[in-house]
């Protein structure tokens, strides 16, 4: 456990087998003190989970600093295999279980456009921005590599966060494309970050870039492609053996460890877990989460979601926790004003990245559907570009990655680039609400706009017992409707074709093997 | 991550990162692995998921010794900080919180008798014959703290197995007790291990033995206190707060993480843990469960039941993939008539050990309970004596704590030690289908009669989602109507009237405050 939960023991005298004890401890009873505020604050629109969580955080470092008598505020060292093993597959597994997948399936173009080729665009902007504007305020030391790596660790949107941000009820389809891209961004970035550790960065050329680009598309394809085939065989065992025969104890166990071995299994063949974990969630919701009995079903979206809350909250605690870490401070050898101009520098690189992205996707995923019955407003765009502004737990992960040794640095520079994303973080998740408030006021006129999109009436995605066990055939049968009556135009909009031949064959093929209610024939 | 889950990497061009993805990954893969089997022989009779999952880890234990030519089987070190602050607590806290309430405090006497007084005697016995026996087989070496320990790792019985052996519904009185047994036995084991820990063996005396007691008395009320405490607490914030009102998302993670934090907190009070978090079980499925929404009801039966069922998988595999852990064998320079004639004597000295409690304190039970309408019969006595011979990971995890240093040995003494605690748990766990096949058998003329005792209809403890809703009130009223129908009777009774008056207390005060549902005060 050393290195998960390295540990700096409070008290001097603590036994050496009660020295995990202690940080445990704490760290629980703060998630619980996070939950009940959390719930307190419900009803306040300016204040939310991951903020309380900050906050909370906050305090507890600045208590365990004066506890320590200023030494250093952090119970736990930050340690990228805590994160990337345990915290993040379950937050991307519920992102996966719970996404809306016709419309995900419906904008998957402008999905994968903002998710993949934005990232890529991003990374060049604050790659080049930050090589060109941080000697101008005096911070050098940066390798090439690092600055590439900079600029993937901006280009990392949060989530988390977004679900946060918009409401799905009122803007269906904006919160379909923003939650959707924030996951193919976080794994993108994951993806592009280890290319560029392995990238020859001395002579960059047309053919280094063909061969990231080339690694990154291998990786994507064979990660999605374990996802499914882990989630299709999960399927296949639960509807053959029917566990809920005798246990529904087995069933949930065996999702829960089955979804874990996708990710694990996919980290072991050096891809994406990220990405396999997603999309085995989607495959999970979609078939197997048929195949077991209601009790199983009521639990495992709960469960899932639990785990996932949990994860974020822990996240956010430690962000909170870590930025009282002054030891990090004390050897970032800058000026408050030079600080200053760096966190600025980045904050206004990620502004101008998004922007140089959002915007000309927009415009050119318009053209692609140009038969859809409506466009991306000038105004949604906008809200795209602010709503993706957050910066998150993967920044961190990855920030910790590439200038630490297990939470460790010596290096003024590193220690500098570690603060900077932790500061870059808590401003981008605290001004949040902000965004929130503008997006809310900005998108009141466009609500009816929206909704008529999205079609079906949205939920909240916490609380809701039977209403989940509904969600996956309206879906179904609402598109069938959509593609029956406008068969004419279907011609000219690829993407409801092909959800509609996807829908006759998972109808004819999938369903039959691996579970999930079939429709009446007569409807396709 | 490196001393809970240390390992030895597979292959040598492993990358540091990837090392401790490559033992989790296995150890997934064997956890599923071992579902489908167990699912699959669900209606054998003679073998059952403990014994598949130490089967499977014999197999993966060999394959690995294979595959590194020989040099050791194992993937994972063990360490009782794995055991302790993962494994354990789940297990524990299920227990508690499926526990039947009603018969748990109805033979509480007797259950304590045995729980308490009997792992007492059973240490004594066992400790006093291994070392009048041990060097006259030629073992010879160990210290009178480590006789003393001896005694305390072999006097603890598997909680887990004895749920499979004993049938709830053909024995409801026998499992009551036995199952009972095993929890407080628990408890009871580690805190007197711990005790012996501390005690100072050069003079034994009736002052020692006076203050070991002493301290154990305290270690449990203040265990039990605590555990009581942090589930009323529990109890009231769910109930003031109504979380479900905007997320039975947070009601269950503030039930998952208030139960593990009473475990934690205990141990950081270097108090006992499984004693607190058991009573915290008892005292959040009473109250706090009912302070929820439906879906998290069920969710929380459900999660907790799966977590127990996976540690428990987990330390079984884990016992099987140790069994071939060349590097103790090798150690232990005993000849195999030696070694065999120390596991028959830790056997046999098992069986006696258990024999002079079980039948002097049934007696003595029956005595206290005199008025009641079956005393427990000498058939019932021999089962209880039968059932409770299991040893399994609560043994495993003291032998490593005594005798190794974070899974690791260099002493043949020592890994002699370990290698007889795998052995004589292997015994005990594999023979355990002929023990039920005895019981079964055995038991098949009584079972009228402890159905009649039990009173209430029984379900199994697995696959229920509508059943739980209701257990805790019938027991309740079932409770009442013995009550007033036996008014006469209750001065001879005093375990009824201690239980009738609680209810009263109960429906009065308690749950008023904790929550849960309040019977008609005419029944009173």
């Amino acid at each position: 456990m050393q290195s998960i939960l390295s540990y700096a023991t409070v008290g001097e005298n603590a036994s050496p087998e009660h020295a995990e004890v202690v940080p445990i401890t704490i760290f629980v009873a703060v998630l619980c003190l996070c939950l009940v505020i959390g719930h307190l604050l419900e009803e306040n629109r300016w204040v939310n989970e991951s903020i309380t969580a900050i906050f909370i955080g906050g305090v507890t470092g600045i208590l365990i600093l004066v506890l320590r008598k200023g030494k250093s505020s952090h119970l736990l060292r930050f340690s990228e295999e805590l994160f990337f093993i345990y915290l993040l597959p379950p937050i991307i597994f519920n992102a996966g279980f719970q996404v809306k997948k016709k419309q995900f399936f419906q904008n998957f173009i402008t999905i994968m456009l903002f998710g993949v080729v934005g990232v890529f665009i991003s990374t060049v902007i604050i790659s080049l921005g930050s090589w060109w504007l941080f000697p101008k305020l005096g911070f050098v030391g940066l390798t090439p590599r690092e600055y590439l790596a900079v600029g993937t660790i901006f280009s990392a949107t949060d989530s988390v966060c977004t679900l946060q941000v918009l409401q799905q009820d009122e803007t269906p389809l904006l919160y379909s494309i923003v939650f959707g891209e924030g996951v193919v961004n976080d794994a993108t970035s994951v993806v592009l970050f280890n290319a560029i550790q392995k990238m020859d960065v001395s002579k960059i050329d047309s053919q280094t870039i063909l061969s990231v680009i080339r690694s990154f598309l291998y990786l994507f394809s064979t990660s999605t492609a374990l996802g499914i085939g882990v989630g299709l065989l999960t399927s296949l065992v639960l509807k053959t053996l029917y566990f809920g025969k005798h246990s529904s104890i087995r069933e949930l166990a065996m999702m829960v460890l089955m979804a874990y071995l996708s990710y694990m299994l996919s980290e072991l063949l050096k891809l994406s877990g990220i990405l396999t974990v997603f999309f085995c969630g989607i495959v999970m919701s979609h078939y197997s989460w048929h195949n077991v009995t209601e009790s199983s079903r009521i639990t495992a979206r709960h469960v899932f979601a639990m785990l996932s809350f949990v994860a974020e909250t822990f996240i956010f605690l430690y962000v909170g926790m870590d930025t009282f870490d002054m030891e990090k401070w004390r050897m970032t050898k800058l000026s408050f004003g030079t600080s200053l101009g760096i966190y600025s520098t980045i904050v206004f690189l990620i502004l101008v990245g998004r922007a140089v992205f959002v915007f000309p996707l927009s415009t050119f995923s318009n053209f692609m559907n140009r038969n859809k019955t409506s466009p991306l407003t000038f105004k949604q765009q906008t809200v795209i570009w602010w709503a993706g502004l957050m910066r998150g737990a993967v920044s961190i992960a990855l920030a910790f990655k590439q200038f630490t040794y297990s939470g460790v640095t010596l290096n003024p520079i590193n220690a500098t680039m570690i603060t900077n994303t932790i500061i870059v973080v808590l401003f981008t998740t605290l001004t949040k609400p902000l965004v929130n408030y503008l997006i809310t006021h900005g998108m009141r006129n466009q609500n009816n706009h929206g909704a008529g999109e999205g079609g079906e009436q949205p939920r909240s995605p916490k609380d809701d017992v039977v209403l989940p066990l509904l969600s996956f055939d309206e879906s179904a049968s609402a598109n069938m409707q959509i593609a029956r009556d406008n068969f004419s135009m279907l011609m000219d909009r690829p993407v409801y074709t092909i959800h509609h031949y996807w829908r006759r064959f998972d109808n004819a093929y999938m369903r039959p093997i691996f579970g999930g209610p079939r429709h009446n024939p007569s409807e396709c």
